[in-house]
């Protein structure tokens, strides 16, 4: 089975990282990633793990979530709420099969956030879409690894059921990509004199999620990029 | 939201019956049923059911499974393999839509039974069906709260109390807004000499395919008009 990657963002719990790698061995997923996680390794996480211990021991920790998701494709944020600026919103089903369908689901990472806090905005700013689990609404908050597990459920299910629809083979901008397309937007924008490095306000985050919605190519983010030096270029 | 019985049997570890509650309460069930647990009550199944508290304390303790499912008209087990004594198997889902079209949902019982060894002969001689979860069959034993998760997951969906993700209205931008937007980009990579009238090329066209993938709002049209007006600017 093809997988995405499940990346846990500062657990503090260790317990919590190995429920989610028990969760995951059960639905065929092996790919975990450990963002900055408060304790780790530890024995608490083994114990719960159970005999999925192997997954913890294989896990990629990294210091930063741009690190964890560099080679990525296609960011997915777990969300236990709407959010006030707009990013796609899936249901479980409808996120495994949007998974099911991508040309490489190797590149595709889901995160999922602290215990208490979720995902910060900047971490959201990474996100091309949210999956939001459907609750009471008088008590949304899953543990995560029963989040995990659900949509673990869901993967495995569509994984299953779903061909992927014959298309023509996208290419799509990696991560590192876009975020040096962003960073050289940022610079334009301040060279432009349209965006002011002292007082930036929502700018380049109503940016990033109206380009991460589009998810450029490679071909075309050339094409930004090209408009980009060209508008530098009338700055001098 | 009309619901089923949740019985455990014999649960050994208390944080598991915690878990289960509130993996319950996220998915708007209420109904717990404890048959002869091992630790109960328990700070440590306080502590995992979060604030699904007011389940534990409601909860209905039975020293048989006789006598927690004496008022159920449809007893269905979870199982996590093929048992030799053939029962009809559900999966989570026809399981789900199965008690949703049962005539009193009330007097539906589903059954978790041990940590390590399930649902003895006995037990399952009061079943009217088994459900099991899809796993990896290399790792197939879940967690009794992560099965209670999936299995309620399927419940509220099949209820219908699911309603689609709250999401922020959108006003997206008009075709006519688009067609301006477009004149004025054109516009502006002539003369940023980035486009060259005489030899457009498919320029235009990527470009659009990229931004109509996107489906801007009206305030994303309006910020990219206006690093439109402000690269223009330069080029005077």
């Amino acid at each position: 089975m093809k997988q995405p990657g499940i990346v846990l963002i500062n657990t503090s719990h260790p317990g919590n990282i190995g429920a989610t790698a028990r969760a995951m061995k059960n639905m065929g997923l092996g790919k975990l990633c450990l963002v900055e996680p408060k304790h780790y390794p530890s024995a608490e996480a083994t114990a719960r793990a159970s005999g999925a211990d192997n997954l913890l021991a294989g896990a990629n920790c990294f210091a930063t979530l741009e690190d964890a998701v560099a080679e990525c494709e296609l960011v997915i944020g777990a969300s236990a709420r709407g959010r006030t600026l707009p990013l796609p919103m899936l249901d479980p089903r409808s996120c495994a099969e949007l998974v099911q369908q991508q040309p490489d689901i190797e590149r595709v990472a889901i995160l999922f956030g602290r215990e208490r806090t979720g995902l910060t905005n900047d971490e959201l700013d990474r996100c091309h879409y949210l999956v939001q689990i459907p609750t009471d609404p008088d008590y949304p908050s899953l543990n995560i690894a029963a989040a995990v597990q659900v949509i673990a459920y869901e993967l495995r299910i569509a994984a299953g059921a779903v061909e992927k629809p014959d298309e023509a083979e996208v290419e799509y901008a990696s991560m590192t990509q876009m975020e040096q397309f962003y960073t050289h937007l940022q610079h334009t924008l301040v060279a432009l004199e349209f965006l002011d490095p002292d007082n930036p306000r929502q700018l380049m985050r109503r940016l990033r999620r109206l380009f991460n919605r589009a998810r450029p190519d490679q071909n075309e983010i050339n094409i930004l990029r090209g408009i980009l030096t060209a508008a530098n270029r009338k700055t001098r």
